[in-house]
């Protein structure tokens, strides 16, 4: 008789990496029972090492962990291919879950928000569920779906396409696609950026863009520096802001 | 001089509405600092008022609620149209965001997860936008996004389209579109069904989805009974499983 496996378990982060925020305690960020869940794991899958101890002291902060950092294993994902096209790599997951086939719960962590999405992690999920692993997801906050709430766009039909091209003709073609396929569907679309490019994104969308097709920005979400803007391209035009280039934002834009 | 605003908080909800879970400590689904915010919360705008006032039980359990729940004045959203399309309606969100423009803090709430997410409370949140109300979405989960991560399907690219149509041959039509786009553009399709027509749902997809293209389903997310499986069509078609007809689901496919 083989013995029982442990669960994997999806433990959400904060979503301020890399700003002032990691000053602020977990709990007002992450629920009481997630940070008891991550304060007993012993084995982790994590996105980056470094910030995973990062967060378990942040953790130990409000609840003891069961066993002292240099005692928790903790081995990182393979790096993503830049440019993949979002597919799942499907390499070294069963050893990643290794502890969990020997009877160990695994949490699987990234750097910010919730792991497998908009982040790496997506094939050891899909590799779990192949060997049988329970896949358990712990509340927490994903800033796509807290920058949808507050854009005020539809929440009823929704689409997350991630980073944009990098290369201006490219750029341009996608967002006048995005925009099109928004109309189609009444759906929103939401993308991401990297913060210093925040600034460049966001004129792409107002260059591209029709006057009545609306845009919202959210920036620093839950950091008490943070904001969300949502009015139409036409508004944006009159009214221009300067985005933050240090702190991660949410894009979304929905046909009017 | 005008006076200053209040703010509207997008206060997110435990994921249990209608189960066994309501039993559950909200500690163990919300962070605390949602919880502090939301017990000092005076005016609510909720798409129901009887589950807002369950919810602040809930919230007093755990923090000392700032006025009497009496005292606490809780307002309704306007029922959406069914077959709206999904464009919110923009009827009376000024008035509804009266107590928000003479000064005070307002929260707006769903019956289970984030507001305006899958949920009414987006054309609110528009007018609060128009009306220069700053709007704060507090961290929390989303059945949605809980379900992405714990399908292991990609979560780099995703779309959640809602309900599908219930008359047969138009939710056949729907889903072979669905899973055609999904090919196209390498996307997670993310649905959700009314809990007793979870069965008929899933053997719809069966039905018409190719062999290889995969779907998940996670049922009662965050509750001690919950799971999520994930495999190819050819997989759940060999291993059928009955789902519960009592318990919100989420179902994703993904192209093979």
């Amino acid at each position: 008789m083989s013995p029982p496996t442990g669960s994997l378990y999806l433990v959400p982060n904060a979503l301020d990496l890399g700003t002032e925020g990691v000053a602020t305690s977990l709990n007002e960020v992450l629920p009481l029972g997630v940070l008891r869940t991550a304060a007993r794991l012993e084995h982790w899958i994590a996105e980056n090492a470094k910030s995973t101890r990062a967060f378990l002291k942040r953790v130990e902060a409000v609840v003891p962990l069961a066993k002292s950092l240099q005692a928790i294993s903790i081995v990182e994902l393979p790096r993503p291919l830049k440019g993949g096209g979002g597919r799942p790599s499907t390499s070294n997951g069963a050893a990643l879950l290794a502890p969990a086939t020997s009877g160990a719960d695994v949490g699987l962590l990234s750097e910010a928000g919730l792991p497998a999405v908009a982040d790496p992690g997506a094939s050891v999920v899909q590799t779990a569920h192949g060997l049988g692993i329970p896949v358990v997801a712990l509340p927490g906050a994903s800033s796509v779906l807290l920058a949808l709430a507050a854009s005020g766009l539809n929440g009823q039909s929704f689409a997350f396409v991630g980073y944009l091209p990098i290369d201006g003709a490219a750029r341009s073609a996608r967002i006048r696609e995005l925009e099109a396929h928004s109309r189609r569907a009444s759906q929103t679309q939401l993308m991401i950026e990297t913060p210093y490019r925040n600034g460049a994104l966001l004129a792409a969308l107002l260059d591209c863009l029709q006057a009545g097709t609306r845009i919202s920005v959210s920036c620093g979400l839950t950091l008490p520096s943070g904001f969300t803007r949502s009015d139409t391209v036409a508004a944006w035009r009159q009214r221009p802001v300067s985005l933050p280039s240090d702190v991660p934002a949410v894009f979304s834009l929905l046909a009017g």
